[in-house]
């Protein structure tokens, strides 16, 4: 097993640790150094000058620094989990396996939304389980949720710990004790079908381990979400990840041949590869439970050769219509490429302003050249077998042209294959500057969509504009299907510092509300959690609600699997 | 609404309204002419002479004259709807809307499996429903499930009535009087978003009606299973339906974006199209749900540009072992063709006994010149534009040849396209030549299949192989994944005319243990119906089933959707 990074406990990272290989650590870090963020020395530099004078402008931000409290002054209350519990839990799973120890409990409250963020950064971790059990086979934890669900414990599953949507929020109205179980130990390939591009894993391995033990055998995954180095593949079912090639590779839901999700009733062995007409499909109802049916305990996903050729490069459109427009003529006719991802002109112009060095200077002055100054951006690529990555990129690349786009190189498309999970490592020094950033998605069919898209930007722009306050909303096409798109938006605000969970939680409802009533699904990737359950009903209508609670009473009937999350009360 | 055929009572078709436009009508046919199968001059005729005797050798079958009962001596009970519901019906849905005549009930008697017509043919009609309904929207539908449930009326949906797994059985084992709910009213085109591919169309509509509706707009649904002269969409989305095309074009569960479901508790709107990660797919409940826990009202459907270039041909392995390894490589790689066919060497063979003029000829002699003689015959068709197909083709050509394959041409795959839909019209002149003639199917992971394959051969012939019969087992791939395949399973055998029904379900039961011990699904694309659910939690675990009851109990608490399918009792 090769050596993971951890995520820290009041952002994503790099942790202090990394950094203490350079610098010593910190005076008084304890055990909790290995998990704090690592002290930016200005985080007034985590933009260049350009931008920064540029965003203080529009936004009505000053920059400032707001560091988050030292993980060693963060509040956590002593751990509720009775004697007997912890007892019981060490006579199943052995005394390596239950923690109760203040960095494990840190480690594993919450997820990594904004929300969250703020609420760790001000040395909030209420949210924090009572203990952490790290189970080590499915028997285990089925036992583990009999137990739990005879003694009141409530069970919350820990893949990643990087949920945006507060999926890890572990609240209970019964306010019954809480316990994180970390999958960490259930992370090995357990068997590998060459033949039948199949392979089992357990459901606490994350995507590098996964790719680097497939490496020699030619196969990948190919699922790369911008969670990655951190986010686990029982996650990514739990929750119906998408990845940055789903368009071509498919969402997760599309590789998951089968599963086992053990819950307190049992454990259901799901799926049947290649395909069966054998009643309603009770896989698609694991995909997606967040945890609050049971727990995925082990995962057989479809793998794919290593593509002999991948090309990544940058296109302009004059506007964000003719892009739209293109991509759906490219969807209409099997032509998208892989990976596609067009900006609208708010992040097309923040992309270039963020970029340095010569190749953004030159970039800038060609777009200038060619009229697509206030254009949109569109970063595509192709993965494959030569002849039929040179066939598809011929085919899509006359529809571009036609649809006015004009080529910008691969060197635009391999700078964002460099940068493509550099952005929530940015995000932590832009809150230790004073800045509120959050993003929120969703996806509509072709026809729908630019309601969508005007909808979202007018309730957040609505919501954050107050007091010499502007939001900087950006969006972009992150994933395209035959029938429509999903559509990824970044806010950045000055932060109220009096009030910041409020000032996010009243944009993010007005957000949700307009791109519901605007004909968008509630979410495209990032699952339901806490932040979404609100509006679930709207989504799925009161009696779809209620079907996912029969089946929920029928596999979980105390109620102990996530209850927080999902199922509004 | 262009005149539609119908199936006649007791088999596929044509029916002897079609030959009656030729030669008179049958004296004392009355009511029941339109619907009774044509009669067939000499029934032994059905196969060319040399095929003829090939078969009585092979299987020791004695060719005899079988034809069916006259439609007029088929037994049918008297009605037992009670005179309250009927008026409570014609109440809700107007007097025309409710049928409980002759032809009516008897054409709305069971589907088309063998089991279904030896019983038909015999002239036992106790599966008959009391009465047919044709509800005319969501609403009836809904209002009439509501009635259904208060009265104790069982329903069951009626699509295009060619189901071969007795899914309209309306068995029920309270005895329950048993409605038909006939969808054909409603089945019109209600929408079409062309820029999102998407269609909205009523469950009644058929195949052909709506590629017509569609051809003007120069789109295409695509999907061609055998039955797609008279199969419904909504009977397509309730039993997971697979077309001829699904390999490239996608299983009809791919086509659905969404679909209305009218149940006893209320009316679900489900799938958010493109995509959606709010929880579990609940689309994927009603798909398969075989009307168990309701009526599908409503269908939005991905449609497609109709192909510009289609190219169908043949190839020829020399052996099933080879053969399937170069599918499962080209599968592997994505180079699938839309449409792939692999016969085994039987099925090769009697393919090429059966088809007759100078094309047949001149294909065996190429066959046995190239030692392809006992080897497998491999139909495959590219759709799409006309630069990707080429690319594919180019690459998958170079595979085939790389697994040992020969060319034979465009004739072979042509002819296959001609014949496409002709198996079930054959079906009905070999059963009134004396001869057993029944098929079924599976799936299994490409490391399966071979042992599957073996393990059904020899069930079936053991099963089969009794008294100097013996039966001929014929197989071929019809749909490739990159897991896996399925396998279509044609039975031929000398009919025991004493004990018919006794001597299918023996081999039946035979198959299906020895298929599901091997690794195989229950179905791949002929669903579960009253004949697979004996064997559903093997497929899906005891659990599986019990959370199946739990989602139907909370739609339909009094269980009148039909109760004789899917579900174990």
């Amino acid at each position: 097993m090769p050596e993971q990074p951890e995520l820290t406990i009041q952002g994503w990272g790099p942790p202090a640790a990394r950094v203490a290989t350079v610098a010593a650590p910190e005076d008084g870090a304890g055990d909790d150094g290995v998990l704090e963020l690592a002290p930016d020395p200005d985080p007034l530099t985590a933009l260049p000058k350009a931008a920064r004078k540029h965003l203080s402008r529009e936004l009505g931000w000053t920059p400032r620094s707001t560091p988050p409290v030292p993980v060693r002054d963060i509040r956590l209350a002593p751990s509720r989990l009775p004697a007997s519990a912890r007892a019981a839990f060490t006579a199943l799973l052995g005394e390596d396996a239950v923690a109760d120890d203040r960095p494990s409990r840190l480690s594993h409250a919450g997820g990594k939304s904004y929300l969250d963020l703020l609420r760790r950064r001000a040395g909030d971790a209420s949210d924090a389980p009572d203990a952490v059990l790290t189970p080590g086979s499915t028997e285990q934890v089925a036992a583990l949720l009999r137990t739990c669900s005879d003694l009141g414990v409530v069970v919350v599953p820990f893949g990643g710990g990087t949920s945006v949507v507060g999926g890890l929020a572990g609240t209970d109205v019964d306010d019954r004790p809480v316990v994180s179980v970390d999958l960490r130990r259930m992370s090995s390939v357990r068997a590998l079908d060459v033949p039948s591009s199949l392979v089992t894993v357990g459901p606490g391995m994350r995507g590098p381990a996964l790719e680097q033990a497939l490496a020699p055998e030619g196969l990948t995954l190919g699922h790369l979400p911008q969670s990655w180095e951190f986010a686990t593949l029982g996650g990514y079912a739990a929750t119906r990840s998408a990845g940055q090639s789903s368009t071509g590779v498919g969402r997760f839901d599309d590789l998951v041949a089968g599963l086992t999700l053990a819950t307190p009733s049992g454990v259901l062995e799901l799926g049947n590869p290649p395909a069966s007409a054998a009643g309603p499909d009770l896989l698609g109802l694991a995909l997606g439970s967040e945890g609050t049916l049971g727990v995925i305990t082990e995962l057989r996903l479809r793998v794919r050769p290593r593509p002999r050729s991948t090309h990544h490069e940058g296109w302009a459109f004059r506007s964000w219509a003719a892009g739209l427009a293109t991509l759906q003529r490219l969807a209409r006719h099997d032509l998208l490429p892989d990976v596609v991802r067009l900006s609208d002109p708010d992040e097309t112009d923040a992309n270039l302003r963020q970029a340095t060095g010569a190749g953004a200077r030159v970039l800038r002055g060609s777009l200038r050249a060619r009229r697509r100054g206030d254009g949109c951006l569109l970063v595509v690529g192709w993965e494959g077998l030569p002849t039929i990555v040179r066939a598809r990129r011929a085919a899509a690349s006359s529809v571009l042209r036609d649809g006015g786009a004009v080529r910008l190189g691969t060197r635009v498309g391999e700078s964002w294959v460099r940068h493509r999970f550099a952005a929530p490592y940015l995000r932590d020094r832009l809150m230790s500057a004073g800045l509120l950033v959050e993003t929120l998605e969703t996806a509509a069919t072709w026809t729908t969509l630019p309601a969508v898209y005007d909808a979202v930007r007018r309730a957040l722009r609505g919501a954050l504009t107050t007091g010499g306050r502007r939001p900087l909303v950006m969006a972009h096409v992150s994933h395209g299907y035959p029938t429509g798109a999903s559509l990824y938006v970044t806010v950045l605000a000055d932060r109220d510092d009096e009030l910041p969970l409020q000032q996010w939680l009243t944009a993010k409802r007005a957000a949700t509300d307009a791109l519901l009533a605007a004909g968008g699904t509630l979410t495209h990737h990032h699952a339901v959690g806490v932040d979404h359950r609100p509006w679930l009903a709207q989504e799925v209508g009161p009696l779809g609600v209620d079907v996912l609670r029969a089946v929920k009473q029928r596999l979980d009937p105390r109620g102990i699997c996530n209850p927080g999350v999902l199922l509004p009360d």
